[in-house]
């Protein structure tokens, strides 16, 4: 018995320290809190914009009816349901990224703060609103495509010769919806690739 | 010394059979890899549908320009650059499909083959898809909606009222691409949860 013990205890000693040295209780991937914070500012940033160019995007224009007889008439966003869908998911998007910035924020200030369960909640809300957002940007940016250059198989003219600043919105706004949405990728791709070198650490 | 061994040992015994047998190797996430392929499958299948839908979506009518004289006029998804958008988009996620499903299925032949590296490779793809995808849904969707309401402000006529069979073969192909890329968020939620659960298992 007593033989037994001191062969048994020495490796299982030798081997206790080096099992809880090996992976860390919480790893965060590095550099990876600090970008996800950026990375959400900047998603923040975007949307933000994206929304305020697309609300401010009304113009109006004589539009000569008859010799002599002008009415003024106005474009505006809510003249097209693609542009409202935009402005809708860029809002809740908006919203989100206020909440998720501020818990990364005090997540990466906390001392392991940033818990993996946190991440996962993260993680597939970015994923549904990656698709929410590209799916707005390109149907605004189908519809204002149409507008820019019309379309001569069905007969819709352009309007982007007569509104020119209304169109210049609406193209900022969907270039900034783009850019959200390449924001949203990379930002699931980061917490991709944090939670797969967490599970190569295992 | 004595009284040592014995009141240590056993509990240090105890642990190791549970330490071992809690995390497996190689953690598939239970049912998930069945689940991995029949969402691939259905992915394909609905990708190569949507695709022979919006190809298949020619339609010619006899458009009467004056009263006498009517000339046939075409209607064709290249019409409209949305719509040659979605047919690339599905092609590509079509072709991106059926590779990733036979090595879904082979790594759920072979015992162990899943590897957590491959699933990582999948679900990077698969997220880039997901925001391809579901901008080319919504830029066909969009486009195909001027199509069946028009628009009034714009000055853009509804043309599903002429062509009915172009415009439901457009409505189906947009729908199903729809349906893909609800597919491709299932598939990236799924394998989410499997390197969230692998992670929790460390």
């Amino acid at each position: 018995m007593a033989s037994y013990d001191t062969t048994s205890s020495p490796p299982a000693a030798a081997e206790e320290p080096l099992k809880r040295s090996a992976p860390p209780p919480e790893y965060n991937g590095g550099f990876s809190p600090v970008v996800d914070v950026a990375l959400r500012v900047l998603l923040f940033a975007t949307t933000l914009v994206a929304i305020i160019v697309m609300v401010t995007s009304k113009q109006t224009k004589l539009i000569p009816l008859a010799p002599g007889l002008a009415i003024p008439l106005p474009a505006k966003f809510q003249h097209a349901p693609a542009f409202i869908y935009l402005v809708a998911a860029l809002s809740v998007t908006s919203l989100y990224t206020i909440v998720t910035c501020v818990l990364s924020a005090l997540a990466l200030m906390t001392p392991g703060g940033c818990s993996t369960k946190l991440q996962f909640h993260f993680l597939m809300f970015d994923a549904l609103l990656l698709g929410i957002v590209a799916a707005a940007t390109g149907a605004a940016g189908g519809v204002a495509y149409i507008g820019l250059k019309g379309n001569s198989h069905t007969g819709w003219n352009k309007i982007c010769n007569t509104y020119d600043s209304f169109c210049f919105h609406t193209a900022a706004s969907v270039l900034l919806s783009l850019i959200s949405s390449i924001t949203l990728l990379l930002l699931v791709w980061l917490s991709i690739s944090v939670l797969y070198k967490k599970t190569a650490r295992r």
